[in-house]
């Protein structure tokens, strides 16, 4: 299971964890430049989240010599409190209620250990060796399957009394508009985020296999280089869903920078990742870029760091919330 | 010029200074509880940023023992950047660009003086001693001829980069919707803001004397007892248009919640003052009040201070930004 380097140990350095759906990773990481040491990546338990807490345990005892490391630093798929409670996370079967993570990780660590979700742990990265690097205030937009956001102002990760802060998915765009996963309408994500965009596509082709998109994707689930190939080929459909995504990530944004004053908003994620800076052109130039603040926000591309979810939560171990 | 009780001051007291379009008042505040003391008003100068900074001086040497203060607090009507440059202010005729209001006080002053917008002062006097008291996080929203807002996070000001963090008016609810006065369109205030629906009821009623709302107002300004007044008489223009202003707020407030995690928005100003309890339960209600964090976040009025202007000016020279 283990591979990289981990006989390299780092005085001073902090480990940093990223658990996802179905894998957790451990890497060792200088909390200075972020540069990462030494991997280990073990399965995620589909047992619940005391399984998840031993298998966390497991995949850092794996890096030798990680009694070295100062801290401990985990990114989860879920809301976390500023105490370091985390869940539901929807992405990890069996967690469905918030966990002590922090406080039990802390227990059997006998270390300092700072729990943050795993999307605010991208954001950091981005802040501090990605493309927000230097800037104090900024808003970082994942588009996945979903879509996230992590809000650094003044230097600092804003997580909200909940947690919650960077919901940015579940935004309404449009208030009758299409129906969301967590029972709202009209929310971001389901214009810009994948599962968003493959429903509609379905809603709209109604089955027919000669739809070209619906072609492309069948049975399976819609993913961004089918959305590629679909704007590549001049199909109409392709060209509408990625049209509405944009606007849909216009105003959210425009507004986001007009309330927040934000000099800077940086997008990663699948889709954009894969469509590049034509997209967030699309963004800028559509008419729902509105807010008094639009003309003033910059909007850049995610670096794309490796293993920025570790990455970033061993950053915010030395600088926590 | 001299009125209150100028001849008491505190050892360790500060002055808040609030400059609006017509008046500059100044009072000494005691910045544990907010009590006010003392109080000197004077006209606005119509010539110019040099015109008002001397006024300034005049009004709070016009406050016997103004030497004693430790600091001096200013609210100004535009947007300050951190470092207390103000402006462009346009209810001050003839401040038309920024100034650098603070270092300029302080030097004549040789005191420390902390600028800012006067709509912060009054978010912040809300958060110390208002309906925000004992909430860490918090916004505040003030529906006058335009709207304002002030954003507290963690117990501090949240003002950006430029000094425009809380140009809530200026945020996009319809990108094809009503012309605002910034150039924009569909802006939250053309909505809300009384100016907005003032420009509003003039279209729909194209000057047909018969229509109630506008035989109430006839050739002067729209005020929030002619809206009141409509509202009572069952006036179908008014409702409708206080609809849409519901709706409006309840879409930038219902997103800001999601966004920013926010578990408290104090809402306040004219129209809101004037509407009270039931206007905030038309905002809760609305179809609009979208956003997956619109449940979490309580609605409630401001608490209407005195001179929450020249109040929150002297709270903020406590803890600066």
């Amino acid at each position: 299971m283990t591979k990289g380097n981990p006989e390299v140990t780092w005085p001073g350095s902090v480990i940093g964890v990223d658990v996802g759906g179905s894998k957790i990773l451990a890497r060792f990481v200088d909390p200075d430049t972020g540069a990462a040491r030494g991997r280990v990546k073990k399965n995620t338990p589909t047992d619940g989240p005391l399984s998840v807490i031993d298998c966390i345990v497991n995949t850092v005892e794996g890096l030798a010599g990680w009694q070295e490391a100062a801290a401990i630093g985990v990114g989860v798929p879920g809301p976390v409190t500023p105490d370091g409670t985390a869940g539901p996370c929807p992405n990890i079967v069996g967690w469905d209620e918030p966990v002590q993570l922090a406080a039990a990780l802390a227990d059997r660590f006998d270390k300092p250990v700072v729990v943050s979700n795993d999307v605010n742990c991208g954001a950091i990265a981005e802040h501090r060796i990605g493309s927000g690097r230097g800037h104090a205030d900024m808003l970082a937009i994942f588009v996945g399957t979903g879509v996230g956001g992590g809000l650094i102002l003044d230097n600092k990760l804003v997580v909200g009394e909940r947690g919650m802060v960077g919901e940015i998915g579940h935004l309404t765009v449009d208030p009758g508009g299409r129906p969301c996963g967590c029972g709202g309408f009209g929310h971001l994500e389901t214009y810009a985020g994948r599962a968003g965009i493959d429903n509609e596509m379905r809603r709209r082709t109604k089955g027919d296999a000669n739809r070209y998109l619906l072609s492309l994707v069948g049975d399976s689930q819609l993913k961004s280089r089918h959305i590629a190939a679909g704007l590549e080929a001049g199909d109409e459909l392709s060209a509408q869903l990625i049209d509405e995504a944009a606007d849909a990530l216009a105003r959210v944004i425009g507004n986001a920078a007009t309330l927040l004053d934000l000099p800077l908003v940086v997008l990663g994620g699948g889709i954009v990742d894969r469509l590049g800076e034509p997209f967030l052109d699309q963004i800028r130039t559509s008419d729902h870029f509105g807010g008094a603040g639009a003309d003033f926000t910059e909007l850049v591309l995610a670096r794309r760091l490796d293993d920025a979810g570790a990455v970033g939560a061993a950053f915010l171990v030395v600088d926590p919330i």
